[in-house]
């Protein structure tokens, strides 16, 4: 309903509108609300129905493109933080940082600086590193499934230190906009496409919704051996399909209760775990 | 809803009850949101309804009993404070200062002094200390509608300056327990009883709710020509009723949207206002 309020408001000053789109979701959760719902699919079905109703198919817009500038203007920053210890779990961390960084609630007197080096020392509480590494070393590919605008950026630097056990990348992107998602402009706006090949699910739901995607991309997700999957949409998703012999890593900030506890953890853990 | 899933969940541990509350509480709205819908009554109804289901009467009555302690030990700094400028805007000012502080969710690291002297510089948005005087002057009895435990005790200052124009005060508390609002023993508690004659509302509704309310406590709210409501929950159910040729002040922080839209105030603004 949070998010739903949100997306709403960018998308439509109609008071009207709004109020009636506000009953309209408020009914239709009222309805299907069981143990049974899928977070994703409700999430995307919700924004879907906005997008439709109000005709605005990018209420983020502004958030994204502010999002990648702010976090393209502190690489430099970042790197010089991070560049005594370059371990791969430094960019694991670096990569988790950018999940959980709010691009667009920053203001000029933000100390963005302080935030990321509070990330930084934050202890990865689930912690598969050495399962990632060996991972890295025996395949020659990885299928890389972004999150947020903005966080992209971070995952670059990731993606460099991927690319230094000589593994090819693909990265899959959004197809259209949901929330503040990266589509396929926006992570070339970050320079993804120097690193990877970028290929989108083929849908704009929350995370992965496996009625949603492509079935191009369901192929591809459901093929590929070795994964690394970013923030908490994709991880719920991929833990509600069927995965068989794959290696999935996911990494995430367990940003709600429910996740958090599911895997018996704090709430604000950051998380390198291997599926 | 948030406030609905806060009382769950200091109302019990049992998951499948919450959930199914939940799920009840996301149909129960769903079902009947509309312009016409008064949050005061869905509020009480939701509230009497997890009481009911969880056999918890006082989900809050730790906070309760904390929030007390806190503000009466924070009494004479408060004094202290306000003792340079002892006006009755000063008074006011500290009981809207009351409204704002959320003792439950401090801990000894707060500097709620800060808050406190934070508070009371903001300037009242909406400003009828006149009017207030005046009707001080002219009235030998005022009814007092007390919201939150805690937030009485900075009341109680106010009371104490209301006494100094020989106005004899009676103040209304709830009837049973309903989010943190004061009832009976909650405002001996913070001695209430010393500068007023206590009566409760006949109800553990969120604010007034006309339907809800003793006859008798409804025969003196209508006939009363002189009214101090606190809180915004106050607000919202006294303006849902019809009040003829009665003095009405409110004084509150304007802590959502909605009711800061209809004042054309910003949000968090401090008001005294005559109705």
């Amino acid at each position: 309903m949070r998010q739903a309020k949100e997306a709403i408001e960018l998308s439509t000053d109609d008071e009207d509108l709004r109020f009636k789109l506000i009953q309209d979701i408020l009914a239709y959760i009222g309805e299907n609300f069981s143990k049974e719902m899928s977070s994703n699919a409700t999430g995307s079905k919700i924004h879907q129905y906005i997008k439709k109703e109000t005709g605005c198919y990018d209420p983020y817009k502004n958030e994204k493109r502010e999002g990648n500038e702010i976090a393209l203007s502190l690489l430099p920053k970042v790197r010089e933080l991070i560049k005594d210890d370059d371990s791969l779990e430094t960019y694991v961390k670096i990569a988790i940082v950018g999940n959980i960084l709010d691009f667009g609630a920053y203001t000029l007197d933000t100390d963005i600086e302080a935030l990321i080096f509070e990330g930084l020392s934050k202890e990865l509480v689930i912690n598969d590193i050495d399962k990632l590494e060996e991972d890295l070393k025996k395949y020659d590919k990885v299928l890389y499934l972004v999150d947020n605008t903005g966080e992209i950026v971070f995952d670059k630097l990731l993606l460099e230190k991927i690319k230094e056990y000589d593994v090819d990348i693909t990265v899959a992107v959004k197809e259209r906009p949901i929330l503040n998602d990266a589509c396929m402009e926006d992570a070339i706006e970050a320079g993804l496409d120097e690193l990877a090949t970028l290929i989108s699910t083929g849908s704009d739901s929350v995370g992965v919704v496996e009625s949603m995607i492509s079935d191009e991309f369901k192929e591809i997700l459901t093929s590929s051996p070795f994964i690394i999957s970013k923030g908490m949409g994709n991880y719920e998703g991929i833990t509600e399909m069927s995965f068989d012999k794959q290696d999935i890593f996911f990494l995430f900030c367990t940003k709600c209760p429910a996740i958090s506890k599911d895997l018996g953890v704090d709430e604000g853990s950051h998380i390198l775990s291997k599926y």
